[in-house]
C-alpha cells in the first residue's frame, strides 16, 4: 500500500533565502518534487515546458480558473503563475512530495483547501539580519528597500498560523529541520489509515 | 531563551517493545529524561529512590491524589502506581523531554489536561508478529495470552487518537522515528513564543 505524498508550503519574507533551502532539499530527496507552476509568461531562453513551467496563453489561464484547475494563483507584472491542480494530485498520489514556494496569503488558501498540506515558515536568524540580506542583495533603491522590510515585517506576523517554524541560520541545518518535518509527518494516523485498519482487522 | 521540553506519552500493545525503543532513547538523547513514577510498592533490591520510583507510603499516595499532585495514576496488584507532577513540570522547565511510558487510558487522560503533549503509539509490524511475540514471551498459560492478545486488540484501537504512530520493525528504526518526532515538534509555533515575539518586535 503506497503512502500517499504530502503536499509542502514554504514561505517566509523576501531574504530568508527559502530558494536556495528548497533547492538543496529537493537535490538532496528524490521523493521530494517541486511544484511546476503554469504561467502566461512567455518561455525565457533555456526554460523547458513541464520543467521550469507549463506555458499556457492567456485564455487558456483564464479557463483554468474558472474550472477549478488550479489550487492557487496570482497576477504579477502583467502575467498570471498558478500552480494547477491535477500536476500537484498526481505527484501526491504516487507518494512524492510536493513543495510549493508560494507567498502567505497563497499558502493560508491551500490550507483551507488542503486542510492535511504541511505549512513550512523559514524564518531569519533576527530581523537585522535580514535587514542586511535585504540591503546587501543588490542595488535597489532605499524605497525598493524600505518596502521590501515593511512587506517582511507584515509577512512575518503569519509564522504563528503555520505548522512549523523553520530557523535558515546554515541551509544544511533548514533542510535538515525540513526533512525531519516531512518525515514525522508521515508518522500520522491520518496518513497511514491502511496501515491501521489492516492491524484493525486482525 | 530556554525553549520548554516536550511531554511525550509513549504507549502500546504488550509485545510491541516500547519499553527497550524507550530505553534505547532514552540512552541515546540527553534531553530526554524518563518520568520517575511515585508508588506504593516496597523497593525491590537494588532500585533507588529517586531513579526507579518515588517510594511513598500509601497515606501519602492518597494525600497526592487529592492534592492534585499526580498528572495519572492507577492502582495495579494493590498497589498504586503514579505521575508526579512536580517532577515532570521541573524537567519540563529546565527543556528536558519526559518520556512517559504509560497506558493508553492514561495517555489520552494527560492528553485532555496537557493539550501540547505529544503521543505517540508503537504499532507491531503486524498484527501476527504481535501475536507471535506475546506467545513467544514466556511460560503464561493459554487463559493468559489470549486476554492479552484481547487487550493488544483493543487498545489498538485507539492508535487514531495518538499524535504518531511508530512502526516497531527494529528498535534502531523506532529510536529515529522518534527523534526526528521530537526535533519537529520542537519546530511548532506555540513552542517557539518567545522566538516569534523578538522576531516581530523589530
Amino acid at each position: 500500500m503506497q503512502q500517499k505524498g504530502l503536499l509542502v508550503v514554504v514561505s517566509g519574507p523576501s531574504g530568508t533565502g527559502k530558494g536556495t533551502v528548497c533547492q538543496r532539499l529537493l537535490s538532496k530527496r528524490s521523493t521530494a518534487k517541486y511544484s511546476v507552476s503554469a504561467t502566461t509568461r512567455k518561455p525565457r531562453e533555456g526554460e523547458v515546458e513541464g520543467k521550469n513551467y507549463f506555458f499556457v496563453s492567456e485564455s487558456k489561464f483564464l479557463d483554468m480558473i474558472d474550472n477549478n484547475d488550479l489550487i492557487e494563483w496570482d497576477k504579477y507584472c502583467d502575467n498570471y503563475y498558478g500552480t494547477p491542480k491535477s500536476y500537484v494530485e498526481a505527484c501526491i498520489k504516487e507518494g512524492l512530495d510536493v513543495i510549493l514556494e508560494i507567498t502567505v496569503a497563497g499558502a493560508l488558501e491551500i490550507k483551507q483547501k488542503y486542510p492535511d498540506c504541511v505549512l513550512v515558515f523559514i524564518i531569519p536568524p533576527s530581523f537585522e539580519e535580514l535587514e542586511r540580506r535585504i540591503v546587501c542583495r543588490g542595488t535597489e533603491g532605499c524605497d525598493v528597500i524600505g518596502k521590501r522590510l515593511e512587506q517582511a515585517s507584515r509577512e512575518m506576523k503569519y509564522a504563528s498560523k503555520y505548522d512549523y517554524l523553520v530557523l535558515n541560520d546554515s541551509v544544511d541545518n533548514a533542510v535538515s529541520d525540513i526533512e525531519r518535518i516531512l518525515d514525522s509527518e508521515r508518522l500520522k494516523p491520518s496518513r497511514n489509515e491502511d496501515l491501521l485498519s489492516s492491524l484493525l482487522k486482525a
